[in-house]
C-alpha cells in the first residue's frame, strides 16, 4: 500500500527501475559525463531533415537501448509516459507512431523526467500498469530555434542563460528485487517569484525546487543529511545558488549533498555553457547514465532525483508574462 | 482492485465524478447546448489582455464552478491533472500558479480530457489521491493564431475544417457511492494513417478512434450494444462518418449509439462551424455540462466518452508532417 502525507507518495513496496538508458549528441560527448551516456552520436542531425524529426530519432535509439539492456520487448509496456519540449510535445508524438504504444503525454518543461518516472512508479505500484516507460528528451538545435533565435543567426547568450541538452532518458519501471527503487515521489506546485529573463531560467525555477524539497522534507521528516545526495535538475550555477540559500534560510541547508543535473553535464568554462546545461534531455540523460547506474551498484543508497521546468512559451515571453516554474521530486534507493 | 485486460483498466470499485463544471464563450452560448453549461461569458477576452491569459481565466472560471458545485475547498484537491492545445500548456501552467496544487501536466491535444480523467481515476482508485481534478481547455482565437492565421488575417475556411471551442471542463474524481462513475480507462496508441491537413483533422483523428474503440471492444467482450451512447471526443462530421465506417468493416458498427461532441457543441450550418467544433475543450465542455449531469440523473445508464486529439504542432504542420492522431477512452456510468 501506499502512503500519502502532505504532497508527498510513500510506497511500502517500492518499485524497481529495471531498465534505463540515456543517449546525447556532440557536446554531450565532450563533457564530463560522456563515459556515462549508453550512446553518443556525433551528427546532431541523427540523419533526420529536420531538428524536430532528429529530436524524436533520439528517443527512439534511448528507448530502444533501455529495452535492449534488460531484455524486455516493446510489446510488454503497458504504458509509455513521455513528453519534451516541442510545441505539442512532438517529439514525443511522434516517437509513440513509431512505438505504437498505449501513451499518456505529459508536459512540465524540463521537469518531465520526474513527473514521467513519479507517475510511472504511481501506476506500476498500485499494479495499474505492469511495466511502465518514462521517458524525456531535449535537442539544443529544436529548442533554440523555437524558444530564441535560430542557429543561423548566431544570438548572442548572456552569462546567466543555459545550454538546452542534446539528450534523452529512458527508464522501464517494474515491480521488482533489484535496486535502484522508487520510494517516494513529490509532484510540485507551480511557483513564480517574478523572473522574467528567458536567459536566468535558473533563478525562474529555484523558488520551485525548493518549495518541493521543503514539502518532501516536512511530509517524510527528513532531512538533507538523510540523503547521500539530493540532485536538482537544472538549475545551473544560478539556480542552485539561489536554491541552497533558500533552503539554507529555511533551516534545511543542502550543503555538500547537492548537486546540478545542469552542473554535471558540461564543463561551464570549457564548454561555453554559460550557467550550465537545461532542457528536458539534461536531468533525464545525468539520472539514466550517472544516477541510476550509481544505485544500481550500490555506489550510492538514497538520493533525492528533484527535475525542474521553466514553463513559460515563446508567446508568453513575447508577452512579458513571468516565468512559472515547478519541480517534480521522487526519492531513489540503491539499497535492498 | 483494478484488473488490466489489453489497453483496458477495469476499475472493481469504480472511482466517482463527484463535481464538475462546464464554461463556454459567445459562440458556444448561441449553440445548442447554451442550457447545459454552468457559466457562459459573451466577452471573448475574459476580460484579460491577451487571448492566453483569457484561456487561462476561463479555466479558472471553471474550476471555480466545479468546486463550489460539489462544496470541496482547493485545499482538499491532492493533484491537478491538466492540460490545453497551447504551446507549452500555458494555459494551465497559468491556472496553476494560480490555484497553488500539486499538478500534473499532460498534453494529448483533443484527447487530453480523456487523458486527465482516466489518470485521475487510476489514481485515486489506487489511493494515491483522495481526490482529483480533471482539467482541460481550449480558446478559439489562442487557437486560431497558434495552428492557423490571426484572426485579423480573415483567413477562408474549408468545408472540412472544425471550429475550436472556447470551452472548458472541470471534473472532481473520488471514492463516492453516487454516480457518474469511472468504470474503465483505455489509454490509446498514436495512429497515423497518412492525413496532412490541417483543416481535415477529424480524417486524421478517426483511426485513433476506431482503435481504441476496438480494443476496448475486444477487452471488455463489449459491443456498442451494452451502451446508451458512445461519444467521441471532436472528430466532427468528416471524421464521425469515417469511425463509423471503420467501426462498421470492423464488424462492431456502432449505428445509433455513436454521438460526436464537436457535432453536438453547434449548430453546423447556421453557426458556421465548417465540419464541427473541435479544441481541447470542445468534448471536456460536453462532458461536464451534458453528459455527466446525465449519467448523474440516472439518464443515461452506460457510456464510452472516447476524446480524440491531432498531435500536430505549427512546426510539423509546416514541415509537410503527417498528423498522428491519438484517442482515450473511459467508460462512464449512471447506475449504482
Amino acid at each position: 500500500m501506499t502512503k500519502r502525507i502532505g504532497d508527498t507518495l510513500f510506497f511500502d513496496v517500492p518499485p524497481a527501475i529495471s531498465g534505463f538508458a540515456a543517449v546525447g549528441g556532440k557536446k554531450e560527448g565532450e563533457g564530463p559525463l560522456a563515459a556515462d551516456f549508453d550512446f553518443l552520436v556525433r551528427d546532431t542531425t541523427f540523419g533526420r531533415p529536420t531538428w524536430e524529426q532528429a529530436e524524436s530519432r533520439l528517443q527512439q535509439l534511448c528507448v530502444t537501448k533501455a529495452l535492449d539492456k534488460c531484455g524486455v520487448p516493446p510489446q510488454e509496456i503497458d504504458l509509455v509516459l513521455a513528453g519534451d519540449l516541442q510545441n505539442q510535445c512532438t517529439a514525443s508524438n511522434y516517437t509513440l507512431r513509431e512505438l505504437g504504444l498505449p501513451f499518456a503525454g505529459l508536459y512540465s518543461a524540463c521537469a518531465t523526467m520526474a513527473e514521467s518516472l513519479g507517475l510511472a512508479a504511481c501506476l506500476v505500484q498500485a499494479g495499474l500498469a505492469r511495466r511502465a516507460l518514462a521517458l524525456t528528451s531535449s535537442h539544443f538545435c529544436a529548442a533554440e530555434r523555437q524558444f530564441r533565435f535560430p542557429l543561423e543567426y548566431g544570438g548572442k547568450r548572456t552569462p546567466t542563460s543555459q545550454w538546452t541538452a542534446t539528450a534523452a532518458g529512458a527508464a522501464i519501471v517494474e515491480p521488482g528485487a533489484a535496486p535502484p527503487f522508487v520510494k517516494a515521489v513529490t509532484l510540485g506546485r507551480v511557483t513564480d517569484c517574478g523572473v522574467a529573463d528567458i536567459n536566468n531560467m535558473g533563478a525562474a525555477m529555484a523558488p520551485a525546487a525548493a518549495r518541493t524539497l521543503l514539502a518532501f522534507f516536512a511530509d517524510s521528516g527528513k532531512t538533507p543529511r538523510d540523503f547521500d545526495r539530493i540532485y536538482t535538475g537544472d538549475l545551473g550555477a544560478v539556480g542552485s545558488a539561489l536554491l541552497c540559500e533558500l533552503c539554507g534560510r529555511a533551516g534545511l541547508p543542502l550543503a555538500s549533498k547537492h548537486e546540478d543535473c545542469g552542473l554535471l553535464l558540461f564543463a561551464r568554462g570549457a564548454q561555453q555553457v554559460g550557467a550550465g546545461g537545461s532542457g528536458a534531455g539534461c536531468s533525464a540523460a545525468v539520472l539514466c547514465g550517472r544516477i541510476l547506474p550509481a544505485l544500481a551498484r550500490g555506489e550510492l543508497g538514497e538520493v533525492l532525483f528533484v527535475a525542474t521546468g521553466a514553463l513559460m512559451s515563446p508567446t508568453t515571453v513575447l508577452q512579458k508574462e513571468s516565468i512559472p516554474g515547478i519541480a517534480h521530486l521522487t526519492a531513489l534507493s540503491g539499497r535492498r
